[in-house]
This record gives structure tokens, sequence and C-alpha cells, in this order.
């Protein structure tokens, strides 16, 4: 795998965006004047919560599922998700016409199981922990001789998540700087990667919840450290970063800040009432660094990926307390 | 009025439109192919949510202000308005340079209050009746020699409103129907002028709560009827439809349709889940008459105006019931 790694650049990435071009959306990018005036810079948000499946992880799926070989991809294939990776894995297998095992947590919402089961995908269910999930995943690979798309551990899920930032470059050349937040680090390295070949001056700044900052940690300390996680509201983000992501993430990021669960929620809110969209807590984690001045970027000409809008609209984050 | 509504036509329409452009957004048109397979049709969602002040209120208000003479605008607007509308104009009076009176029941939501206080007017309290803002309204244009800028009973207030369904047909021009909401009549008539003027073969729809179906019940009486109203969540919709409005809609629209509460709801939850969108209740109330299949719309290609996304998120529909 990390030799793979070595192979990513923004070749790989375009012969990415071909190859998924068909099957994802070339999401918009859009602007507020009011959080413009707000923050004193100008700030361009890619909307991947407009994408299918309702998120970024859409275009690393699709691209995996599409780059194996037909023999490979005849025995079908396999991950372990309990979120966005799940469905976008089972919606790139139907698109190919092969099999998927999609392993998910017991406790996994009942939305979301239907949505990896809509695309005709086999979910196996595991206990709600890390090895659960992983000896699940194997045993259904040994069972099954399915190819593992793993979430972020991928060159081919890399080079497909760094095609957002690739079509951001393309429609807003002169960035200052890109954001996006970082969990597993699959899109903060195709992200990276795109950003410095395309633009080397562009600055990459990641922005992580306090309450799991184990890449903001491995990052000053350089050297990956597994740290214990706190609950988070963005969930998606609890993941420790990968192997290979983070010999990328050292290469080509430049800061990895991190914030509070009330800034994310309120970073949440503003941009629902602004921009008048739906977004995922996930995906407010870059503009809560901005709205709390985490990161310098007056004047900055600043493109933010927001990664996905799958919300669970009984349990929004402003009604689960009374304090409003 | 009436005589001069009589010249509203698409030409009026045109120069409203070069008259409000450099101060509102062209918004975008989204399609959703969940929701097209859903209804079996093809959905094009002009997305006034988007728009200046959240709502298609933006292009009304701007023309109606900006259309007034110099020595009569120097006098400044006014006008009653709990909603939308009066924000519209404070803030066209704002771009303008003229004052603003807006007169707003005491009741009046404290974010609606600091949204036109924030574009410099002066806010008017008066009781939450009818008669109080038309009476305390009258009084402030007594005092001050303000203009009445009504929110839909003015010509140039239609002809803004018909700009939404004159860019939606300039960018999707093969449209088989277009479908609005009706309150006053504002929006409905200038879109029944623009769609039937650029493409005569076009079906006009609108659609109005049953908790508030003034202008259905007129428009099959033949004559203005005004009904007593219940409760409806869609509180934009509440008030009579105009007399001149009435006029208008009686001759181009083919067709008013009533949709209930829990449709409204489920049409708006449904359009934020899958479009990944912030629209008010108001908004949804075209796609509760699809989802419901009040209208036949199969195989169409129908053009639905989302007219606006101020929505409180501390009080969502779904959540003041315990039913799910």
């Amino acid at each position: 795998m990390v030799e793979l790694v070595g192979s990513l650049n923004l070749d790989t990435i375009h012969a990415a965006h071909q190859r998924i071009r068909p099957y994802v959306h070339r999401t918009p990018v859009l602007t507020n004047s009011w959080l413009n005036d707000a923050c004193r810079a100008t700030l361009f948000f890619k909307c991947e919560n407009f994408q299918k499946v309702g998120a970024f992880k859409a275009r690393g799926a699709t691209n995996a599922v599409f780059a194996l070989d037909d023999e490979t991809a005849q025995r079908g294939v396999a991950t372990h998700s309990s979120g966005n990776h799940g469905a976008a894995v089972a919606r790139a297998a139907k698109l190919r016409g092969v099999p998927a095992h999609i392993v998910m947590p017991s406790n996994s919402a009942k939305v979301k199981i239907r949505a990896v089961e809509s695309y005709g995908a086999q979910v196996v269910f595991c206990e709600p922990t890390e090895e659960s999930r992983e000896m699940k995943c194997a045993e259904m690979i040994n069972k099954t001789g399915a190819a593992l798309i793993h979430s972020f551990e991928n060159e081919h899920v890399i080079a497909g998540q760094g095609t957002a930032a690739m079509e951001l470059l393309e429609d807003v050349p002169d960035l200052d700087v890109i954001m996006c937040p970082v969990g597993g680090g699959g899109l903060l390295s195709g992200t990276a990667i795109a950003a410095k070949s395309m633009r080397a001056q562009v600055k990459v700044i990641a922005v992580e919840p306090e309450n799991a900052d184990d890449a903001a940690q491995s990052f000053r300390a350089g050297r990956r450290l597994l740290t214990e996680k706190k609950f988070t509201i963005a969930d998606g983000l609890r993941t420790n970063v990968g192997e290979p992501n983070f010999g990328i993430i050292q290469q080509y990021v430049d800061d990895i800040v991190t914030v509070s669960e009330q800034a994310i929620v309120s970073a949440m809110r503003t941009i629902w009432e602004t921009m008048k969209i739906v977004i995922e807590p996930s995906a407010a984690v870059p503009y809560a660094a901005i709205a709390e001045r985490v990161v310098d970027i007056e004047s900055n000409r600043v493109g933010i990926i927001l990664t996905g809008g799958n919300v669970d609209l009984d349990a929004l984050p402003w009604n689960r307390s009374s304090d409003r």
C-alpha cells in the first residue's frame, strides 16, 4: 500500500476523474456574501452535500470499484462502514453489476442500513467495535473472494476523493487556501495531492474536532499517534488517520487545527441559515475554524469542501440541548 | 390599480428584470433524480430560497422601490408585513438610499424584526390583526409622505415576481407545467403572465394549503370569496388573494389545487432530505400536490418555484409532534 500511494499524483487523479465522470455529479461551487463579510475573506464552498449518496465518498468508492479488473470485480467487493462509504460502495457495485458485502455495526441507524440495501448490497452485521468490523469483513472476504474497498487506506479511493479539489481548482484557479476536515485522511490526502500539484502556492489546512484530534497530534509530533476518542457530533471524523494517508499528509499539508463541539454545531447552523443548504456536522468543521478565528484567512480566497449532507432531521444538534 | 394591472405583460416583466438585475441573484435551477423517479416526471426547481433576503420577495420589492420616480422615492417607502416582503422592501430602500417604514405585528419573531432593522429601516409595531396593520401603515404614510409598496396588490411587485418564472423558462424552455404556491397572488399572477406569454401551451397550476383555500374556492366560484382561515404551517400563504391578482389568475391560470398540512410537512422534509436544501413550508406546497398525486403530471417536464428558505431551525414542524 505505501508503495502504491507513492504513485499517487495529478495523473492518477485525472484518471480517476475520467473513470467516475459518468457516475457522479460535478457539484456546484457556492459563495455567500454574508459569510464573506463576516470573515473578511472570500469563501468558495464545494458542495459535496449535493453529490450522489449525499457525500464525497461516492467519488473514491466509484473509482476503486471501477478500477478493478473484470476478473477481480466479478468476485464482488466488500467493506466495513457505518456511514456514507458503505452506501457509496454498494452503489458503485450496483452500477458495475457486481456483488457487494457491506459490514455494518448492528446499532447502525435504520436509514443507513436501508440506503445500503436499496442498492442491492448484502448487509452483514457486526458488533459496534473496530475489531469486530475488521474481523467480520475479513471473514466475508475469505468466504466470497470479494475485494476489500477500504474507506481511506486505498490508492484509488484517495485518488477519487482528490477529484473534488481538482474540480474546485478548475472552477476557481486562484485560491490561496483549501480547507477540508480530516478523519481517516482519505479526502485530505487526495485533496492535498490535487491542490499542491495544480497550484504549488496554495495552503492546505485540515480541521479536526478537538474530541478526535489524533491527526492534529500526529502532525505536530511528526509520527502517527493513535489517541483515545471522546464523543464528537462530527461522527464521520472519529476514525484514526490511516498510515499511508498520514505519509501524504506530512508531505503536502500545511497545518491541522482543531475546533470544539460547540463551534461545530454553531458553524453548521450558520451555514444552514445563511446558505439555505443542508450539511452534516463533519462538513461544518472547516467553517467552524474560520468562524472561531482558529485560522487566519483574512483577505484570502478560500476553498472549502463541504463533505456531505446526510443528517437525521429528527436529531438535530441544536434540538438536543435546551440552552437556546 | 385594476387599470394598471391591465398593462402588465412580458415587456413589463422584461423591464423589471433589467431594473433588478444588479440587486438580486439569478437563482439556479436544480433537479433531483430520486424525486424524478418517485413522481415519474422531470422536475425543475427554481431555487428562490437562495435569493437575497432568502425569498422571491426580493424581486418584486426591489422592482417597486426602484420604479419610483426620484421625487417620490425621496419621501420614503412603507409597507406592512410580518415576513419576507418587509425585509425585501427594507433592503431595496437601503440600496436606493431612501427611508423605509415597515409595519410589523408586535408578536413578530425577533429574528424577522432584526432582519428588517439590519437594513436600517424603521420598524413600526401594530396589533396582530389585518385591520391594525393597514391602519398603522396608512398613518405612517400620512405622516411621512412615504409611498406604499403593497406586497401583492402592486403592478411593479407583480412584474418583479414574474421574473422568476421568466428566468426559469429561459433556462428550461420546454416545460409542460409551471407550479407555484398562492397566498396574496403576487407571485402567481406574475408567474402566469410570464409563463403564458413566453410559452402559450404551458399549464400554470397553483397550490394552496386546504386550511387557507380562498384562492381555490374563488377560482371555482368564478368570483373572489374571502374565507375564514385555519392555522397553516405555510404561514406565507394565509393571506386572501388580492383583487387585481385574482383578475389575472382568472385569465391565465389553469387550475388551483389544495393540500393538507401533513402533506406540506412531509413534502418539506422530503426536499430537505433528498435535495439537501433548506426551504420554508410555503415553498413545499407545490411538491406536496405532486407527492400526494393531487395533480397529474406523469411524464411531464414541470417547473416549480421554491419560494423561500427562511425557517426557524428551533421550531421545525417534524419536531413539534411525537408521531415519528
